[in-house]
């Protein structure tokens, strides 16, 4: 026994000898907005090691799952998730069909612009916004108003639509993983069908490999054709231990590799940690106040509303073998344009 | 617009024409189960259709997708689901536990082989053989349970393992259709977890491309090892409503081609039939008595408590273009090895 253990312990210095010569040759090729450093070298060497046929990391290519959560890791949550921009503004186009809400909270303050007030309704108010904004129409119509949005919408402080705040060095790691046989989800506390009319087009993966939070549908057939219609109750909510189940319920396998930044992606990362082989485990870290948002409140950053990273959690971190990636020390660029 | 009516009859017809001239040569070699006839061709025509680039029914790979009922649609159902022969084994299987069974409906009846005193239980009597057997056990857990009865047990007709009886006319449709840039999916009413431990290995259709009926599960963390854990209570039932609301839920696409065998799969061909462009809705009809089972109570076939396919669902075929297939006549084997 003592013997095969020595044996592979070899085998794995072998690979990565190979996999370190292999890093700066490689990485530079397919994930150029990322920075040199241990991050990189990470991402690279895990890839290179779990591809290696015959080598003792080596995984099939059926079980290299990958996971993403997306608002905060794949695209920007500030200053509010992009679903909440897009409930609100839907609130406003809504508006004169309900003269009731100049007078009924959470919506009197929506149309107010007031966000201390809409804060102030409590989760209450945020279930109402969704249901008044989220159901009452077929899943096709609801397809067509959220790309409408997308298609116009702006970002309040770059001025960019929001499919254009996707992070580059995701995008190259998404394709990286890809090249290399993995099957890459989204697994997303946000709406499923939010985020299926663009994922397809602007990361490459289709309707299928998303999980996301879901409300309740209900199947109508009206005047011989059959509609899914979207209903007031929540179904599923994709958050904390909630990630698991998802990509369980909706993938079937445990992921080998996985991506989130915040608190509510510890559960999900914690178990790719618990299977078998080797996994990689990695945190965005939104450190960087010049070109994106800096928060936390771990590191003594700011608090924030969305995408919380708390000082457990980094505190937490430093005892596994996960990564942070810090936004500001590993990324050469933040979104595709300039 | 006559005018460019008229040019897209042409462009069908034309198609069609090099369809029927494309059937007999390809259809030998991709689909030697099943016999010429209408429902081959059908097949062959839809396929070559909606793969000619140019032609006026062309649909990019990434929307080709095809759903499959499993019981009944890719494997036998009878003298009873294999799922339902799973839980009554393990019923007996876990006996010596619980000696109150013995004395306990439907568990009694389960024990003593009484079928008919198992049926009168209701479907509060399912249920408590479902939750029995079905949970109180991580996913893992369930996974080996499944996994080793479904190695061992056997059909009490044919004597074969249940995964040898498998249609070979559907493994080549599901190759065919793969090898034309198809995704296929299982949509089925059985168990998710139940399906998955073996439907890459027999079907070739891996675990994220499962749909099925499911329990609830939750996640829990036991002496720092993550695990999930499968619930007494039912979260989704994948059956007649539930496929088109499952089949948005987890492919968020709508099916162009797809497959069933019973009352239970209408609307799920109903949903592929709404789309917009071509579609392929097809019907296994077990009229084979002497190779498999002959059941309905459609065209006068014996009644049956699993896969009912009722008269009104076959008169409403009738007015559709939907195809019933004659398991006696369209297909010349049935299982892989005969």
């Amino acid at each position: 026994m003592s013997i095969f253990l020595r044996s592979t312990a070899r085998a794995t210095i072998a690979v990565m000898l190979l996999s370190a010569t292999a890093v700066s040759a490689v990485a530079q090729d397919v994930l150029p907005s990322w920075n040199d450093g241990a991050n990189k070298d990470s991402i690279v060497e895990f890839v290179t090691a779990v591809t290696t046929e015959g080598g003792p990391d080596y995984v099939a290519p059926g079980d290299r799952i990958a996971t993403f959560d997306n608002d905060g890791t794949l695209w920007g949550e500030q200053p509010m998730y992009v679903q909440l921009a897009f409930a609100l503004d839907r609130v406003k186009t809504m508006a004169p069909d309900h003269p009731e809400w100049k007078d009924t909270e959470p919506f009197k303050s929506v149309l107010a612009g007031d966000m201390k007030g809409v804060a102030a309704s409590g989760k209450k108010g945020l279930l109402a916004i969704i249901a008044a904004t989220h159901s009452g129409m077929s899943t096709a119509e609801f397809e067509k108003i959220a790309t409408d949005w997308m298609a116009t919408a702006r970002h309040p402080k770059t001025g960019k639509a929001y499919t254009e705040m996707v992070y580059q060095p995701m995008l190259e790691l998404i394709d990286y993983l890809k090249a290399n046989k993995f099957e890459v989800f989204i697994v997303s506390g946000g709406g499923i069908e939010f985020m299926r009319p663009w994922t397809e087009k602007i990361y490459g993966i289709p309707t299928q490999n998303v999980v996301g939070s879901s409300i309740k549908t209900k199947y109508v057939v009206k005047d011989g054709t059959p509609v899914i219609m979207r209903e007031a109750a929540f179904d599923f909510i994709d958050d904390k231990e909630g990630k698991p189940l998802g990509i369980n319920s909706h993938i079937g396998r445990r992921p080998i590799a996985s991506f989130g930044n915040s608190g509510g992606d510890f559960q999900m990362l914690q178990w790719a940690a618990a299977g078998d082989g080797r996994s990689l485990k990695m945190l965005v870290f939104h450190d960087d106040a010049d070109r994106e948002y800096a928060y936390g409140p771990a590191d003594g950053l700011p608090d924030s509303k969305f995408g919380t990273f708390p000082q457990s959690l980094m505190d937490d971190v430093k005892g596994r073998d996960w990564n942070v990636i810090s936004m500001k020390k590993d990324w050469k660029q933040i979104y595709p344009s300039q």
